[in-house]
């Protein structure tokens, strides 16, 4: 497998500005309230100084979710409560603007592009230039993509977020859409944080008793073929995920090559995440978990790569959703640091002589 | 003390309307989406249309956020890291719209209105209309107001709830600035919670050890005087708050009464809240918590009235910050019933037979 490697590498991962990051830590002492008292919103606006590498950051222009969409042949032995039909249908859903993300969106001022990777229909072009295949394979039996599938998957989505961000996207929310999309990402979120998989298995749309233990079956059996290329993080990909993880793990590990902040959404960016940490060591400095998803997944990928989530609010929809949630914090943690005023300018007094002494 | 009951009391407060609040939940069930994946984003949007008494509910057309702001006696008396004169500089500072309130209101379509209720500093005409005195009494050696201020500061707060309501907000946020407030607030959250005055007193702006000592001190002193009239509402603000809490307490009671959801922030505001839900019972029903607040008094006011904050990021700073860092999430969830396609709109199917039989 170790072609896979030498064709798939990512250069080094730049790091955030330190410099930027310790003038923003400096600018929030001055601003008139009492140093830390917005807690985390202060801790966001210096990350966000440090990615932008500039103090004050400014407010982003251009928030861009990319909704990675593709069927997953594990979908049809029974492991979802909805048929695969539904993502070929929420596709058309996004481009007409109905689904939570389009209005999730709407609210903070992002734009949505939708790509379909693998959707098991016909989409429009303007959806499906980078399409690797009609569903990816039944990761329980056999590989989700063949070698050239993954490595063309894994270069779209870093096309993609080339495009993005060439057109001036300067915040990327990685999304997703995919009937059955979260047993393969139960499956490396498993393997990749050494999680049995009954502690991974979560409830995905809403499945009942049975379903469940056919997901988990389907896991355990997608396991045993995983575990043989653990090392590996594109044979991993080709054996055990699908065009649309592929894609989004090319997306986000591209992304911080090119110092490009992202929010990561919930389990399935997650999952991709998870091996685009291996393939681009250190890419986890530029991504910010929108929230902590409600499933099980969610919380082991958040620890695995020490990401603090910003939301816990029960979300798991996937599209983006949480991470658009999140969103407007983001905006105004970068606002509060660029926009107050501070003790100076107001003419605002701080801390009495005594205490200011011991500070 | 009977007699200020007499003269201070609100009509019943109305219960949210059953019937939108119901048709946003069968609404829930129809949007293009799992049901409830969209965790607390959906409890948030069937509040609002119950509170709307409408489903599905508008988006909020004119957030308002209040500011009272006000010294405390007890200040001189080494509670607080910051001197008195910063209420007054911090008020200016609102007026010129440098403070963290005005950069979150302004990132949230918010508008913000500052009432001057016992600065210990003249103020412009402005903000000063409802001022009852300068400065509140020293709580742990005096009342903090004679009956007739007391009366003139929730009359205040209850007019100014009208004012605003008259000028068509639909949604109101509750906020306070005062040097030294966090000691009152102690004060009648320990009373009102039932718990120990070291539980409760928390580093406000941002205290030392022995400042910590000499506020815990003052909290025991106010709270023997406290505890003697805490069946009487009124007594309880004229002996342990200020004007500006007092103030704060008919602003939230009377919110109610109009059948106006409010937003409510910290510890401060809290205290008021846990006054007003005596003095208008059911009134927190109209109110929602926009975060749990890093001061400890938080989310003990939280557990007493049975709310479930929207954010926790530790904030502390008070001035309605992180009611306003949730606004947007609330916004969110108010579109997101609103906006988003139904399934038989988008032409989505549903969840498989198998799975709809069993639901």
């Amino acid at each position: 497998m170790s072609t896979d490697q030498n064709e798939i590498s990512f250069p080094t991962v730049p790091a955030p500005d330190e410099q930027a990051q310790r003038q923003a830590v400096a600018r929030h002492e001055q601003l008139t309230k009492p140093a830390g008292s917005l807690g985390r919103l202060e801790e966001l606006g210096v990350w966000v100084a440090a990615r932008q590498g500039l103090c004050p950051p400014r407010p982003f222009s251009r928030p861009r979710v990319v909704v990675f969409a593709g069927d997953h042949g594990v979908a049809g032995h029974g492991v979802s409560a909805y048929p695969s039909e539904v993502t070929g249908q929420m596709v058309a859903n996004f481009l007409a603007g109905g689904a939570a993300v389009n209005v999730l969106a709407t609210n903070t001022g992002a734009t949505v592009r939708v790509v379909d990777m693998a959707v098991n229909a016909d989409t429009p072009p303007v959806v499906s230039a980078h399409k690797v295949r009609r569903s990816s394979g039944a990761i329980d039996r056999e590989d989700a993509l063949t070698d050239a599938e993954v490595r063309a998957a894994i270069n779209a989505g870093r096309t993609i977020a080339d495009e993005e961000i060439d057109s001036g996207a300067d915040l990327l929310i990685a999304g997703d859409m995919g009937i059955g999309n979260t047993t393969p990402a139960a499956v490396l979120i498993s393997v990749l944080t050494g999680t049995e998989p009954v502690a991974v298995v979560g409830r995905g749309t809403g499945i009942d008793d049975n379903t469940w233990m056919r997901k988990t079956a389907a896991i355990r059996d997608a396991l045993r073929r995983a575990r043989k290329v653990l090392d590996d993080p594109v044979a991993l990909l080709r054996t055990s995920s699908g065009a649309d993880i592929a894609a989004l793990t090319g997306f986000l590990a591209q992304a911080a090559v090119r110092r490009t902040p992202v929010l990561l959404d919930g389990v399935v960016v997650g999952a991709a995440a998870l091996v685009a940490e291996e393939l681009a060591p250190g890419a986890r400095q530029w991504w910010l978990a929108g929230h902590r998803s409600a499933e099980p997944g969610g919380p082991l990928v958040l620890e695995h790569l020490d990401l603090t989530p910003v939301l816990d609010l029960g979300m798991r929809l996937g599209e983006g959703s949480g991470a658009l949630a999140a969103l407007p914090i983001l905006t105004a943690a970068t606002r509060v640091l660029g926009e107050m005023a501070t003790f100076d300018e107001a003419g605002v007094g701080g801390p009495t002589e005594a205490e200011a002494a011991k500070s």
